[in-house]
């Protein structure tokens, strides 16, 4: 669209946008900093300073300016193709705006109150490594949870109305279809190799590896995945790994490291640089626009998984990195081979720690959570149960009991400010993440082979064309057709993780 | 005044300003960040952000709301004492209120964005050394500093206007006259030592220090003064060494390193720290209202002066220092005694940059940047020469020339964001520092002698109580009388210098 064909209300709309845009990233940078580099006595200001700019973005949001804006510029929407930027940013505006207009102001702030408060109470609970000290700060955050999504709306479950915020037009019962057809042949899979657990040995990456070292290799793979980490990222340490961005020129990544267990920070280096190339792949053309942003949780995490573990833990890209790790840890890694190694970094194993976990059981990891949030929605599980509830079902699907709260329920960051419909993005993200890679693969078949030689810009590009190209001009449905052919299917990913995992196991 | 007794709109004041106060928190937060932390490819989109928070924060400090309510609060606030925080919050509501009202929005978005350029231009310049490179950005900020000078009006010079914003109740003319008289005794002084140049031996701190041992001993000596490091701030490094305040429980602090030359980062980090204890003792109660901040540049200054010259270049304090320092720098330190010590940290030279210049040269720096910022507003000089006219006056005050503008014109972060009224602070900060210091030592005669093992809580607590503990409920003219008993008076600080140097060059 010419600029000169855009009704004047159109620009209006833009300018009021250019505001709500630099908010949300204002938020996001005071997040950040809390996160990586704040002072502990800093949390009570903190919150104040993010409730204000919380409150006078949801004002900015849901002022009836835009609701008259969009609504004078219905009849240009309908003239103009439904694949222009400007009918992508009249429909997410819409989308934003219809929400925001439905939460009343009070609530945007409790939200924010009791997500400040949680958080650092989480911290401590961590620390104590004891759920009862974040016990009563969960609680006030479900209540605040359960009135937005009443406020929202919703049929069957609180849940419902807090995934459609992450996955616009998804429901509850289309999460339990999916989940059900992978439990259906996963958990198959992962009790085989349960039998054969010794088959393959991690003792390579469990070995002493300095932090420095970690860092540099960290930095190292993060570099050569492509993520831009001199002009337009940096990377820090922060209690859970994250990424946010403040603009596709400026986008940070954390991880955390363990001394005796290389694979935490690295993978955790690969994963959110996959989430940072999708953010420094967003057109600036849409900087400050409704599309400015990825097109949902699940889209989002389609790029951290794919970079992690499609093709971090891959055979072909493990050709790379091996001697490059050797370089910084010549003694450790002195015996290793990249079979060696491959196996290592894909061993299956009843484990704790989600982020931690190998491809065949993560999903587990994210259908218990989920189900708790059903349960403590729908009054089953009371949240002072919570850390019970989860060790006994955790029993039940992995096996393995925590041995404290600070290795169970307490280990994610994303209680500690929200609850309900966290969680499902990783699993969706796993999906989605295989059937762009068979396109991707259809379409420039030498991919795997230029890994080993650490060009992955064969893949890079054709996300970037493919996805992030679009900001969320789409819905994930629309997004997931436009870019591979066909609507999410969980056929893709099925088949990768029995080939790679039969192949491994001997199965 | 128990809160029962403050009318009803007393406290919607109080809940408009800690909307205000927030929004000035975050403002610094992205300063903060961007000084610190961000990639450089952050800056445009940083700059929308500022301007953003900078319109929303102007919109709000300059509603007829606020103008309403302090209309209707004039009756009780003169029913109350002068001295009651309520009648100081008054009084600091109408002062800021008063001036934002003056300046119009479009003007203060135009100071914001110049101002984020400037900074990123004023980078580049000083990686080229060039000044040209940053002059058309100094151009334009100088021509909005005048228009906000003009918007709040101004009888002589336009300078007048911009120091009335950070000297409250101060002029040009006032400021000229002060420096006369420091003049008249500090440059025969200074005449007198250059010819005694070599009387101060330094190359004990002149040696090859390697960086994180510059960063222990600085933090030693940051906490040695007392400043909270471990729950209420935190200390980084960038370009030009700062501080800031997010609320007093979360203060940072900033130095740069030089490996040969010790002084730069220990006395930065001194100086910063000095700042970070004022904005850590305002009392919390005064969070998030109009009187949470420090009383004036001048008073801000006073703390930072004293804690880096008065007590980190005494004799006293060197006692404790050295032997921690010489832990840290064991072989550099080796042969260093107390008095070799303490010579070279007061060594007067005529030297280049402004922050690391002796006592006796350094209100020579300010006059000269003074005056220069009068001759920009007044034509005499225009801003694409400036960097000859800075050459030519250091030649004239201090007898050398900067060898390219990184040593000269472009040291100082302050011209690459705004100008006019930039420097005085720290002169003002000179002279109060020894006024409040004499008073001090007046209540506490031991105070010298504390120093020596290492113990500052004796001086640190009579500046909690006379100066910290009043945010900016007075006036400067105001709390320097309530501090010391007398109006601000350059005969401690002169006796102080005259003293000090006396004994060090044997005059």
């Amino acid at each position: 669209m010419p600029e000169s064909r855009r009704p004047q209300e159109f620009g209006e709309l833009l300018s009021l946008w250019a505001e709500i845009d630099d908010l949300e990233n204002v938020t996001s940078i005071l997040n950040w900093d809390e996160q990586t580099k704040m002072p502990r006595g800093g949390a009570e200001a903190r919150a104040d300073h993010k409730a204000t700019v919380q409150r006078i973005l949801h004002q900015k949001l849901s002022s009836p300016k835009i609701g008259r804006l969009l609504e004078s510029l219905v009849s240009y929407q309908a003239s103009i193709p439904y694949d222009t930027d400007e009918a992508g940013m009249l429909r997410a505006a819409k989308r934003a705006y219809d929400r925001a207009t439905k939460v009343p102001e009070n609530l945007v702030l409790e939200m924010s109150r009791t997500g400040s408060k949680g958080f650092a109470t989480w911290l401590r609970a961590r620390e104590a490594k004891d759920f009862s000290v974040f016990s009563g700060d969960l609680e006030r955050i479900v209540d605040v949870m359960g009135k937005v999504a009443s406020a929202l709306g919703y049929e069957d479950t609180p849940v419902d109305a807090l995934l459609d915020q992450r996955e616009p037009g998804m429901k509850v019962a289309d999460l339990e279809r999916l989940f059900g057809s992978l439990r259906e042949r996963l958990v198959p899979l992962a009790k085989r190799i349960f039998e054969r657990i010794d088959a393959v040995d991690d003792s390579v990456i469990r070995q002493a590896f300095d932090i420095p070292g970690q860092w540099k290799a960290g930095l190292m793979a993060v570099r050569a995945i492509g993520f831009n980490l001199d002009q337009y990222g940096r990377a820090d340490t922060s209690v859970h790994p994250f990424s946010t961005t403040f603009s596709p020129h400026d986008v940070r990544i954390t991880t955390r490291f363990m001394e005796s267990f290389l694979p935490t920070s690295l993978f955790a280096f690969l994963h959110e640089a996959g989430h940072g190339q999708y953010m420094q792949g967003i057109p600036v053309k849409f900087r400050r626009t409704p599309i400015s942003r990825q097109c949902s949780a699940g889209f989002s995490e389609s790029q951290s998984r794919m970079w992690e573990n499609l093709v971090g833990r891959s055979r072909h890209f493990s050709k790379y990195l091996l001697p490059r790790l050797r370089e910084v840890f010549p003694g450790q890694l002195a015996s290793a081979n990249v079979e060696t190694w491959y196996r290592a970094v894909n061993r299956v194993r009843p484990s704790l720690i989600r982020v931690e976990a190998d491809e065949v059981t993560y999903n587990l990891h994210i259908m218990l959570r989920f189900e708790l949030e059903k349960d403590v929605f729908a009054g089953r599980v009371k949240v002072k149960d919570l850390a019970g509830a989860w060790n006994s079902k955790f029993k039940e699907y992995l096996g393995i009991e925590p041995p404290n709260d600070l290795l169970g329920v307490l280990q994610d960051i994303h209680w500690s400010r929200q609850f309900g419909a966290c969680f499902q993005g990783y699993t969706l993200g796993n999906v989605i993440s295989a059937q762009l890679f068979e396109a991707a693969l259809l379409a420039h078949p030498s991919i795997p082979e230029q890994f080993e030689v650490g060009n992955c810009s064969a893949l890079l590009e054709w996300t970037r064309q493919n996805v992030h190209a679009h900001g969320s001009k789409y819905t994930p449905q629309e997004l997931i057709v436009k870019a591979t052919g066909r609507p999410l299917s969980t056929e893709p990913y099925l088949s990768y993780i029995e080939r790679k995992y039969k192949d491994i196991y001997g199965l």
